[in-house]
């Protein structure tokens, strides 16, 4: 086994195939070579700007790496496992092309900085097209929500029937937590948003270099102040990954429910046969596979982020072999948080809410009985005592199967001789949605109140989008 | 065992000790007895302000609710396990005080909204004063970059010597690091400033109060807009956690350096006595102990990260009782991350750097070799082949034992006949920092920049932290 | 601050008051006293034994020792953060019982081995405690199951209704996990069953000790073969956190399907009260609070786990202050996991299955479809075909709201002629389940078999627990 | 898009391509191709023997998938994202060679206990693999040690120079632990020793089959006693996940320490050129590429583990689709182990121990304080006052730069009367050494019979190994 080509000068002895195959990541950094082509484009143009290299020279290798990007874009381009990683593959197909010019490229330079640079390229770009797909989530919850405001059902806690909600409330919790997730994923990407191009080995370089016109040139807006820093920084990524164990721990929610309503028992929801699958001996079965193996990967993207923070434990600066650790895991959760949003988006958007089950679980299930102690309460019982009262009427309703709706109004004032005959109004589930009318409380109008707010904020999202498509390429 | 006198009446038989035991939260969360207060100040005027409640009941219970503010500030308020939460225990002294008026305090809330407020307030002040801390920290590390421009180190790259550089930049790298958790500790504070008070059990409340009132009254800019999310979110806790592993990483790593330099190796410290200690059967030892407790921490925050995310995947909406895990390993997050700080700042700020042993490090390690590749280059030759020459100049030098300074003009002449007599003056160390002119790099002219932003930064900071703290109190 | 006593005389300033408790350790490490004197009285027994102490000495010192064990006994001890950790704690106290000749118990000792000592006792007397609580809760799943046999619920796939199951099938699963989790625990016993006393600091010592002879005392069956393993060696304390992570993984799937048996909607279960807490807000509720704390504090011991992984990453040997961190997480997964089985098993012992209702859930849910393939795949159609033909008459069902038991012959002859007029028979759930009678299945006699082999082996841990019992006092 | 046609039975709508995609197996599971035919090997066979199979369909789909074998075997054999998974894959191959009998080989057969037992021959094979992996480290370990018994080096606690000991004692600390490390996964193989075949979907079957015989088929010593829990269960793999994730912390603690020992400040080791690597900008480099990888890829290690914790919490019985999550994580931990198993020893095996550097490191740093304390101790001071004296003597030599042994017996009677000529033998660091003559101390007779006992221990396994890999083919 020869001596490396890069690095070798030292070396008396080349490294064992096993130690190659171990220490190379051209097997997945090779999903970077736009962004490295990128990187170096921008590079040599600010070498020819700042006349550390000729515009000759420039212009040689900027040809030449242009040729590379059109062989990207054809699929043509091949690397080799020869050359450890994504930067040396693209300089040794670089020097096929252009000959020995090319070895100028790697001026004021070096792969710590390289890398770092195609990294952050990459995080930007992702994180707008994980940014357009929380839009469009979005949108599908708040359009459903726009169509259910009236659609009642039990809100629960502890899994338990607790008061009657508005559908549309419901949806529009998990507009508020996708919200926030978007803009922690806009928040990681202005972490991404920082060119540590020109950072070099670690100490920066001897050579009179505009690291802010590179910047420029790559769409930053933001170049690291300290070089160090720049090469060793990998916050940015757990920023992402935080946000997206984050985003992964709400659809978790979202799926677990709507497994729960698939079932025989709650038979709430119809999922569109798209998104469910059948089963290879039971035939009866609609399986929600998409939903589960959401939840499932939510594990994934949870070990993905505690995988990073492990290894950037007790690193000494400024560059340690462990940081090439940073990039499966980051692009797998790039990817499973993408279409998980994706599918997620598919699935909610087509399945069919059975109303009338919903509607019909909130019949004997006592869940108006809040209405009732606040009923009292407004009738001056401290809530405390009213709270005893409609307890002892629940335990007397469920022992004599009798909702409290259904109780004649004599056998409700046995309990408590303060009710009046006006006390049914209070105990019909649409009247107990439509009563709270608190601020962000589940109260017809206060859902619309929210879902028009929803609407406006979306498109002003729209247009962000718009703008940041256009900014990524 | 007798039943629950706040939602017994509907029970024939009350919990068994170790189940109360087992669900009882008191034990932790009187820690939020203050908050608690003030939250059910801000009810209950706000409950008066809308006319819920009567001037004469709210003035008895905003009394009460004062003398159990003076008593809990004297030490002399007593918590018992009878009542299973802070909620429950405070509401039972209340009555103590004031009567069956107390009872009247729990109109339209719920201990969902209850606690979920209590939390929101406790991490808006911690998270202050985690910022503070933070600021304090940024002060010396800028405070000692600015005695150290031009104490020379080794530069490491893979714990090798890589290239020279300045300690001061080394500092600033930190600073960076730091600067960025303060950003993130910043913008958890900012997702804690919501009020979720009025969202009651989950759906909000018939009773016509007024949530942007009370929000104002307990220092909120912004209230939840939904109330099944406002009860359920633990997202600003997982922010806080996420920032908090993400300091303590960045803490782990200053600490293993630490470390290393305190060897009898390194021997590039000497730590103060206030933070070594001492071995009980080794008497010439003097342990870094601070210094390898804050980096074990790191384990203790990390798994406090994993464990809020893992009880809240698969949660339904909207309270479980599972979410009341969430509160002991935030409470000990916030405790280890303030310690931390606290120490480190005081570890770092006393101890002292030896620079004699500094700049000797680097007269035989062949640091400058980057030097000498960049000084072929600038004479015209490819990066590449600069770098294959001067790889073998250091084998040469590492087998006669001779630094590449020390080298004759003739034997440098016989790798590379471009050299010049000029090649000294770029071996020296010191002038290898100082040429590394670059934006970022660890030139001494370009460090002195790095410190003045920083400055400039510390002195907003600090006028920022002055109003946080009035606002907090 | 004064200096150390214990390890000062080198030291010129002494450690701030925040230093000392960020240090200390009594705090928590008090909960070792008992294993401290245990390892201090072995400790003396064998300096006498091997006559590095004198006969004399060495009874003062055991007086003073057995004097400490009854005062911690009587609760009359009482521990200062003037000493950092328990073991100096106690020798403090002795000295104070005994004076100056309590010095000499430190003899061929060390913290390093004497705090692992502790733990490695503390452990195998919690290991017993938690195979002791897990053997009681595998009775009573075999009880509950030798009571249910007959008890016919749906089987599960996917939360959809797979086949029909006997209940006594679904449990006796639960015991399998948790009969291996009895055999993990064990073998964490295991791992802790090796004395640490002896290997001094790191190297062992130049005194001629006799490490078996403090071993049996101690009632260990090993020694360390290694003194830098003995006193750096966690490895026991992460397989007890791996069993735990994982029973309490199992305790969570067996919470999270009571929870949802719990629901209105399932209605499968009723919690006896004692295991059951209402809401202060709607008194109609019984939540599960018990099996939602289990379920939840199943992120507390994955964090711990994660934690204490975290910490030992890069350690260098032998010991690092990091190590300290190994006693929090480690007391309060063992209370965790003990509480959380204790209750468990309570709560399923009180709870009453809703026979009825599990049964009237198979009559119209298509969960004999499998039944029909199979009978048709019996007649010799190839399995993928009566597969499909199956799938086409549920389609069939699902349409016209026809249970397959319910079709007349015709009409299911019609989608497959090689029905026959015995296909009813194969259709009645309790058909389906009597007779999957290969080992393992849900055949009543299988399961019947299942439950003797349980008893059988239980008999033989109740035996074993018994001596363990007696073995660890 | 076309229905499934394996389960479509039932469904109007097939799945779009990204649900297909999303669901789809076979881009990972096709890694289990080899036992998949195996299993379906002894299933036929099993069908055959008990007559629920005709000799002739038998013969026919045992001819099939004994082609289907050697395809595999030859490469030849082609895989295609049409059907979901490795099973339908090959179901489909195999009726493509044998027509429509080979429907007949899912009779009393499910995916799920499919998959299931795939998954469990796949782990028995690697972890046997591993095992003997581990015990290659471990000869090298032992191997090594028997060369450097007296070989001396200094002990560090903190990272501090505490006592001389032997450099074979130090690498016999790390045989302790991987030899705890075989331990575990030998255990976990046994965990993995389970056959599910049979369990079908969850109930078990009606056909009359014999798992019993299908499993010895299989070489499977074991078969699951419950059907649901054959199913569900994942144990197996978090016990293989557990000890990889604590073989990978003691790795990443040995790589710590090379790491350090190799860079210019320790320089105690040259790494060999085989296993370092340069740097593409600085030529005096040689990185410890290998050790730093295998360190940082502790990282995701750990995230495998808590990955499939987190998937697993809260899922109810038998099987969700979330569990098709636990191949990824598994294949990748059982690929990162071996590899890293296999490179470190080679690592180990070929670097140079520089024993002139680690002896010099003894001559001035303190290191035989403890002896000057023990021979004080020796003398009758109680252990405690020694010590003190000592610390005092270690004060006065630091401030004049002077070691203990070089001290006049003067200057040290000063000290401490006690002191007679005698002293200096005990204060050579290779007397401080073989004096430490305790059972599994660092003296070296005591290493001698370390590493005997690892000899004859390594011998047994040796043996066992040979018949483990008799057994797996």
């Amino acid at each position: 086994m020869g001596t490396n080509q890069m690095w070798g000068g030292r070396f008396e002895e080349g490294n064992s195939s096993e130690v190659i195959a171990f220490n190379e990541s051209i097997s997945f950094d090779q999903r970077l070579a736009k962004q490295d082509l990128q990187g170096s484009l921008a590079h040599v143009k600010m070498l020819v700007h700042t006349k550390i290299l000729s515009p000759i020279d420039g212009a040689q290798i900027i040809g030449g790496l242009e040729k590379l990007q059109a062989q990207l874009a054809a699929g043509t381009l091949q690397f080799s496992s020869a050359y450890e990683d994504i930067h040396m593959n693209l300089e040794s197909l670089l020097q096929q092309e252009i000959g020995p010019v090319a070895g100028k490229l790697h001026t004021a330079r070096s792969r710590n900085d390289q890398t770092a640079t195609d990294m952050h390229l990459f995080m930007q770009e992702e994180l707008g097209q994980i940014s357009d797909r929380l839009v469009d989530l979005l949108k599908v919850i708040v359009t459903k929500a726009d169509q259910n405001v009236t659609t009642l059902m039990a809100g629960y806690t502890h899994l338990q029937h607790a008061q009657p909600i508005s559908y549309a409330h419901y949806l529009m919790a998990y507009y508020e937590m996708f919200m926030r997730d978007l803009q922690r994923f806009q928040a990681a990407q202005a972490s991404a948003d920082n060119s540590p191009l020109g950072a070099a080995a670690l100490a920066g370089t001897t050579f009179p270099i505009d690291r802010e016109f590179s910047a420029r040139e790559l769409g930053f807006t933001k170049v690291y102040q300290n070089s160090l820093d720049a090469v060793s920084d990998r916050d940015y990524l757990l920023d992402f990954l935080s946000a997206a164990a984050t985003v992964m721990m709400h659809l978790s929610r979202f799926c677990e429910e709507i497994i729960q309503w698939n079932t025989y028992e709650f038979n709430y929801l119809e999922l569109s046969d798209e998104y469910a699958t059948g089963s290879s001996i039971m035939p009866q079965k609609k399986n929600p596979d998409v939903a589960e193996l959401i939840r499932g990967k939510t594990g994934r993207v949870y070990g993905e982020l505690f995988s990073l923070l492990t290894t950037l434990k007790g690193l000494p600066l400024a560059y340690d072999k462990d940081l090439q650790e940073d990039k499966e895991g980051v692009f797998d959760a790039v990817d499973t948080v993408k279409t998980c949003l994706s599918l997620f988006a598919g699935m909610l958007e087509t399945l069919t809410v059975k109303k009338d089950q919903m509607a019909a679980a909130l019949q004997d299930d006592f869940s108006n009985a809040t209405e009732l102690a606040d009923y009292l309460a407004a009738q001056g019982l401290p809530f405390r005592q009213a709270h005893q009262v409609v307890g002892k009427l629940v335990h007397y309703g469920m022992d004599h199967d009798l909702p409290l709706q259904e109780m004649s109004l004599e056998q409700l004032q046995q309990f408590a001789p303060e009710i009046k005959a006006d006390v049914y109004e209070v105990l019909a589930p649409k009247q107990a949605v439509a009563r709270r009318m608190s601020l962000g409380g589940t109260g017809f109008e206060q859902v619309r109140e929210q879902i028009k707010r929803a609407q406006a904020k979306l498109n002003g999202e729209h247009r962000q989008s718009i703008s940041r498509n256009n900014m990524s390429d």
